[in-house]
């Protein structure tokens, strides 16, 4: 009999997990992914902030498996899946599995508007290098305005969300105005930088305590960030935000309130939620499919009453416990369901402070920042890459500079709408 | 009386030594470039060969000059010139000067060919990145491919044009297969990548003495690449490259053949050669305008009876000579003819093997690479940068690893002709 080949969907952390998760077993793994790269998301607004090279954050796919002989990497696309005959329809061929894990993940969600072109997301290495490209445009663009009105617009940056990403993009961005740029224009200050968090809810970062979110929002307000709760964005366009009536002339605005599912989610067949998630059983299998699996963000699972979130050690977790359930079934064993161990998680606001909860203690200020600056280079693949990002950080830290301020992709054009 | 106003219309390395050289003196000065970065160009086949990150080779023209008070940067395009009225034209406004250096440079030139689509060369950044992008594709395209024969066109490189660039790209490319992606792939022996090199003079680095040339061949043989000299290239096609009747079956071909100026010199009125490179006096300054100068790859000038070559030591020495042939005419002085001292230049070939002449000596193989890697490291615009290259390198060196192998831009689409 030929061992069974598992294909992985996916090489994110749920996709990677799973795979290295099956690298001792009598099994054969194809990872399918568009981007030849694994990223590590959690840094990604460093890229989107000029921190960090894109580099820095991504990793050839095949590279992570270079040693593990059972496992092959595709860069393809899956366009869809027939769970009947156990095959994967790419855009350029098929592929059969015995087992399958889904690990496609999440990207950005804008409620049905029409906002994508003035508020870009974070999900990729492009949006990354879209909005560093808008945001140093902006300053180069305010050095040459005359108009001191439209001046403060360009300089004027509104972050819609006020989630982790939201948060850590708002710091970034008035510490880029206030030390990185401090010397490099003539016609105005970027330490007038305005810098404005919208947040829908009572309170930024949600998923922590009260007490958290009243210390992220005294750290990014010392940082110069206007946070602005309770409030819900009603329009967005060429000229700024709208908070039901009230107008924030903005040129630069970024998203970071809505996720949604990967569209494979809904062409299993099987129930999703409203974000497209697909609802799994307890042992991450999905109905009336015992051999296909969902992972990592694109999974709806409860646990406690309360749905699992959509963060990295999530989807590592889930991703190993697929693939050993996949084991378990190949040994004739029964499968086991899926326990998240919430180990704790962080959230970083500027140079020097971040909040969060680590082994039931929650943290803040300086020594929750180092914590969360030791986890992420901790958990970054490749040694390389660990060394050029501490170098990075360290340099940055020390000399308030960042080192990656390109603007690359499209010229800059005048009077563009960026 | 108001100080008088330079212009610097580019930011490379004319541009730049232009406006440093003016920085205790009693002018402002205005640096006008596109983009918003300086690139170290002589390490820019490192980017397109995923050794080095883009942030690594390129820095924000307005942060090199931060401390000089005199100087402010215009991100913005020069559309024409007006001689007479002392005015730039700018896509988006004008700007008078007292004083004009043009260092606009060169870009590529296919000879009048539609061959660029097929052919990228290497100028900026977004080639690079492109280049890059097609480099891998090709790898990850040849994985899935079943057809021997197409499998061995996917991986067949072309490099057309044997001076510098084309010799580094295909010693790089080489190396790429060789010792880089050794390990990643399951389909096929990465070892088994063809390279092919072609130059229509009799050898490769022409510049350089017969015995240097041929050093390089020998060099470039051992890492595996196919040099044709004698070769005149006569289509460019999906299908690869055709010298005279024979066809060289490759999907990826990169063009390191020939260059022509930026437009800007045409547009001065003043004659011009054959590539559109403006005719200048001894002292830089063009026919009729002695408050105008053009310097780098865009001048055309004689020394010794040959013209000087458009390598980076040359803008470098003629941007800083138009700076002082500008005090002088203001201070009342007669200028002084420009005179280029050649302190020698260095080809590289792969991971330690280089060729050149320094201070009247031939040199070749380890000491001559070690010379190039400490020569350029020391040229790097801002520690930081020279700090991770010199770790990117010692990390590619030792481990025989890039770091910087990402497929960005376009996604991978089935089919394509990349």
């Amino acid at each position: 009999m030929p061992v069974p080949h598992v294909v992985i969907l996916g090489g994110g952390f749920a996709g990677l997990s799973a795979a290295r998760a099956l690298r001792r077993a009598a099994v054969t793994v194809t990872i399918v992914d568009r981007r030849n790269h694994h990223l590590f998301q959690p840094l990604l607004y460093q890229v989107a902030t000029a921190a960090l090279n894109p580099g820095d954050i991504a990793y050839p796919i095949r590279s992570v498996l270079r040693h593990q002989a059972n496992a092959r990497t595709l860069l393809a696309s899956a366009d869809s899946i027939d769970l009947s005959l156990r095959k994967i329809v790419l855009a350029d061929g098929e592929l059969n599995y015995d087992f399958l894990i889904i690990a496609t993940g999440a990207t950005h969600s804008y409620f049905g508007k029409d906002w994508e072109k003035w508020a870009p997301g974070l999900k990729t290495i492009e949006d990354a290098l879209e909005i560093r490209r808008r945001v140093l445009s902006a300053f180069e663009a305010a050095e040459r305005e005359l108009d001191p009105e439209k001046q403060r617009q360009l300089l004027t940056f509104v972050v819609v969300g006020g989630g982790p990403t939201g948060v850590e993009l708002a710091g970034s961005l008035s510490e880029i105005g206030r030390l990185t740029v401090a010397n490099d224009f003539r016609s105005f200050d970027p330490r007038s930088v305005r810098v404005v968090l919208i947040e829908g809810a009572s309170r930024v970062l949600p998923p922590y305590s009260p007490s958290l979110s009243k210390k992220a929002k005294t750290a990014l307000e010392r940082l110069g960030v206007e946070v602005r709760t309770d409030s819900l964005v009603t329009a967005i366009d060429a000229d700024g935000v709208c908070i039901g009536k009230e107008q924030i002339l903005a040129r630069t605005v970024l998203w970071a309130a809505g996720v949604s599912a990967s569209p494979l989610g809904k062409l299993l067949g099987t129930p999703t939620d409203r974000s497209g998630r697909v609802l799994v059983a307890a042992d991450l299998s999905i109905q009336g499919h015992t051999e296909v699996f969902v992972v990592g963000d694109l999974m709806n699972l409860q646990q406690g009453g309360q749905p699992i979130p959509g963060i990295a050690p999530v989807a590592i977790q889930s991703g190993r416990a697929a693939a050993k359930n996949i084991l378990r079934r190949i040994n004739g064993k029964q499968t086991l369901p899926f326990h998240y161990v919430d180990k704790g998680s962080l959230a970083t606001i500027g140079r020097a402070s971040a909040v969060g909860k680590v082994a039931g203690f929650e943290l803040s200020g300086y020594l929750a920042w180092f914590l969360w600056w030791l986890v992420h280079i901790a958990f970054l693949v490749g040694f390389r890459n660990r060394l050029v990002v501490m170098l990075s950080w360290a340099w940055q830290y020390f000399a308030f500079s960042r080192g990656a301020r390109l603007i690359t992709g499209r010229g800059w054009e005048p009077g563009q709408p960026q």
